[in-house]
């Protein structure tokens, strides 16, 4: 990871590659390079989809490595959603490809003027920008059978559906998992528009020939990978839980809690819930002939994915996450675990970020489009997105459209994205994140939920307000730092709690990059992550007024714990007081 | 206009009114009534279309009295289209009528629960807040058909159509003209949504035993008149171009200016232009039977309006302005008058504003939708919008909406409103009102185009730089105050040039009110007004990066002139400088 690879899709006489060296950017990976070279070099005031935008691809810095759960990819631009600093990370084989290539990153520039779609090859011999026109309007399955024809299947590839094509706003980028399905995503902020913007459809990846990157200490970054791992299997959350029933072991959890949205945010508790729990979920997999417990991408120990088969026992989709059986499901009302599936399969392959759309369409619900629980009417919906009709461009837009073009008040976004499946009436802590992340709501930038709920890393009343803002500071602090490492983000869990696997992580960054890694430098680093992204969002013109939840979280007590969102606002403008 | 009547459509029980006196708002009226209540009563981060937000519906101070030109309506509230705080005013019967009754801001507010749809009447025995679900989904001319048949023709209506009924951003509020016809629209902003949002579909206003509002001085008042009348009657702008060509009579200026937005902004010149002309329309309406000379209220004597008939001499539709003549002519390469005339009535009926309403066209031609210049399916396209179809609440949601929804980069708002019929980028003076006005991109807020291009009140050059921050500055303070005396803002064309005109104004102000009024007080009054405005929006989250325009004015030169947008950044933050 030496080399940063410029293509410039709007360069005269076609596209223009240029390969270079770190400069300024040497050391970064993943969020850290993404967002400090869109804060560089992107105009806060570029329109997403013009030539102005970069998107920016980072494997993570210890991606490629010997490493387990180092195969995070992060995507980075202008968000054509949001209109902040956008990275989005995902899972598959990407980031580990890329990064045994040798590039930190991969920016695409410019615009091409014509209507040529094109796909990229980057391998030992370099890169190479092809048109493709063949490939136009393929969504992601169909499109990855296809290139699969030509590259095979020892590579890794990244792709856009329908959807980018057609700069859909929740458009999402897909990477491929080790049995190259496209069910991994970089699917928030509508990267995937950008990437149809700059009109190239697909990303092939082939490392053959290149080996695993070596540490600078290979004995104790083994040693320290060990430690690691040993840390993460004995930890509950990532040695049991997310093993046996993936990340949807939570639909029990956050409904037990109150804190589960149900028809768009009306309640906080879901009849359904048990019907789509992870458990059920875990039980029908297996019972098909699935699998509960799988990996995204080689290398990992947590194996929090799965195979959810229809049932005669074919394929349907990977196992749906937590926060698309809550999108899909109890937010519209459904509790049927096939419909949500077929929904899963829907968005991976027309490349949606499942968030937004299962928001989007319980919005379009409350306006009363269909009814909530109307499982067909649901998938008809997700259809029209596939089709590009006017209908389905709406609901492709995300929720924020979705609620204005349809006259909707109760519309929970921020910053222009989608809440996800924790109330902040009944998960407080959760709301700060929400409010104050750099990239509009997101549970992931900030995962109160753990101290809140799940009583990891501490235990904070997720009714109260005391420590919230504490909490979600740290959190959003060491999230930003974990997601430049190309680390998953679930090793949080066990970081949180276990000192030593903690040290482990920080022993095979210090052993791998020769530069002794503490908590402080990793806090450091963490802060100027969230401090470039802040500065670009600030530049664009979001201030304090915009990290806030909207007004019905104020206005409306949630079911059954009967509160509001209870921060004051001027706690929530103390989350990145070390600005000061 | 010694009372202020507020009503709670969301009270328990149903609709309750409360009448009051004025307090703090005393000697306010117009913009200055409906930006200081706004400013003050509503949350910055209140949903438009919730609960929390008001419509403020004022007449100017000097409505309802004998003087001339003094018909402006403002309607106010938080725009669902912008997020800003937002005034649109018009002209027809209504303000006067209002004047007379006595009450100085008509103030809907809360939000029923309930699908009732209500109507507001209002006369000298007081207000009744009446369901009448018959009126559902009616547009304005069948609606204002059914109440006149109950109201009778002695009365001013207010309404909003379809789209207001759905909510759409690009909802406007109707006013009936002296012969009933709901053809003058508060227009911009989306206010019509509000209306809606709030449940009320058209407020009687019936003045019927009410008087003249007297002035303190009626000898002062009736002489200052006078000379007010006489001025505009002499000057060329007011006294013989609008009256003969109507706003229209700026195309064929513009276009020779290369200052004509064509074919969404593309170009500064129109090959189609002559064939639109103020010039070409008013003689074709003359020769149908129409008419080319026509006030939109009683008390007007400059007479922009007009009747436009077909070939057969049957009413289509009132003259339309220039502003719309342009978004549904040049913007969208359509250069027919019976195109556009249709175009026109279809805007009033279903109740949309014709600036956003042709921009949104024009963005989706640019998206390929339709061909540029197809005039069938221009109509059919605001078909659409009538009907509510998908595709017609992506359209009636504005351009802004329109461009993100069908993935277009070139999108000519500012703070979420289309632009109008001049090009920043040969306008350049018109360009710094766009990028700061305080309710988004707006004409109407800061002229510029009086001293760039018709040489009223100075001349600036429209390609340059210099001298343009000041002129903006200078006519939005001065619009800021004529927007709050119910005074149509054509009579600042006099009012620049002459000043005895000027000091009649003056004069009929201080004899109205009793107390003195200067140059200096009224543009205490101007900036007492922006102040309010711009108070609300930085609470709402409005910042300098706000008061841009699109990137694409900076990075495109505009022929036949080859410039970009000029003006610097940091001049434009000195538009406001008085503040600091």
């Amino acid at each position: 990871m030496d080399k940063i690879a410029r293509i410039d899709m709007g360069a005269v006489g076609g596209p223009k590659i240029t390969v270079a060296g770190l400069g300024e950017y040497a050391g970064l990976g993943g969020r850290a390079m993404t967002s400090l070279v869109v804060a560089a070099e992107v105009h806060p005031l570029a329109h997403p989809l013009g030539a102005e935008n970069k998107l920016v691809i980072s494997p993570g810095m210890l991606s490629g490595t010997t490493g387990s759960m180092t195969g995070r990819l992060s995507v980075g631009c202008k968000s054509p959603l949001t209109g902040t600093i956008k990275e989005s990370n995902a899972g598959g084989q990407a980031a580990q490809v890329l990064a045994r290539l040798g590039y930190a990153a991969v920016i695409l520039e410019g615009k091409p003027a014509g209507d040529d779609l094109y796909k990229i090859h980057i391998s030992k011999d370099g890169i190479r920008v092809i048109v493709d026109n063949s490939l136009k309007l393929l969504d992601n399955y169909p499109l990855i059978e296809k290139l699969r024809m030509e590259y095979g299947d020892k590579v890794a590839y990244m792709s856009i559906g329908s959807a980018g094509e057609r700069k859909l706003l929740a458009a999402s980028i897909a990477c491929t998992d080790p049995e190259l399905r496209p069910t991994r995503h970089c699917g928030r902020g509508g990267v995937g528009a950008v990437m149809g913007a700059k009109r190239v459809k697909a990303i092939i990846l082939d490392d053959s020939g290149m080996k695993m990157r070596p540490p600078r200490d290979p004995d104790r970054y083994r040693d320290a990978n060990r430690k690691f791992v040993e840390g993460l299997r004995k930890h509950p959350v990532t040695g049991e839980g997310l093993p046996a029933y993936g990340t949807n072991v939570l639909t029990n959890v956050l409904n037990e809690a109150g804190g589960y949205p149900t028809n768009n945010f009306k309640t906080g508790q879901f009849e359904g819930g048990a019907r789509i729990s992870g458990e059920a979920q875990a039980e029908l997999e297996i019972r098909r002939g699935g699998s509960a417990t799988h990996g995204c991408h080689r290398g990992c120990v947590i194996q929090c994915s799965g195979i959810y088969n229809d049932k005669d026992g074919n394929y349907v989709t990977k196992q749906p996450e937590y926060e698309t059986v809550w999108s899909h499901g109890g937010h519209c009302g459904i509790d049927d675990l096939d419909t949500i599936a077929r929904l899963d399969y829907m968005d991976d392959n027309i490349g949606v970020d499942t968030i937004d759309m299962g928001v989007a369409i319980g919005v379009a619900m409350d306006a009363g489009l269909i009814e909530f629980g109307d499982r067909e009417g649901a998938i008809r919906l997700m259809a029209e997105v596939g089709q590009g009709t006017p209908l389905g461009r709406i609901l492709g837009s995300g929720a924020e459209i979705t609620g204005k073009v349809l006259g909707v008040e109760r519309v929970p976004v921020v910053k222009g994205q989608a809440l996800s499946a924790y109330d902040p009436r009944a998960v407080q802590g959760m709301g700060v994140t929400y409010a104050t992340g750099t990239m509009g709501a997101d549970h992931t930038l900030g995962y109160a939920v753990a101290s809140n709920i799940l009583k990891v890393g501490g235990d904070v009343d997720p009714l109260g307000t005391e420590g919230q803002v504490e909490l979600s500071r740290d959190l959003q602090i060491a999230t930003a730092a974990i997601d430049a490492t190309g680390m998953c983000l679930f090793v949080a869990m066990a970081i949180m709690d276990q000192p030593e696997t903690s040290q482990a992580m920080f022993d095979m960054l210090s052993s791998h990059s020769g530069q002794t890694m503490t908590p402080d430098l990793f806090s450091e680093l963490g802060k100027k992550v969230l401090a470039a992204e802040r500065d670009f969002n600030t530049r664009a013109g979001f201030t304090k007024a915009h990290d806030r939840l909207p007004r019905f979280f104020y206005t409306d007590p949630l079911a059954p714990h009967n509160i509001p969102f209870l921060v004051k606002d001027e706690d929530l403008d103390r989350v990145f007081d070390w600005e000061r």
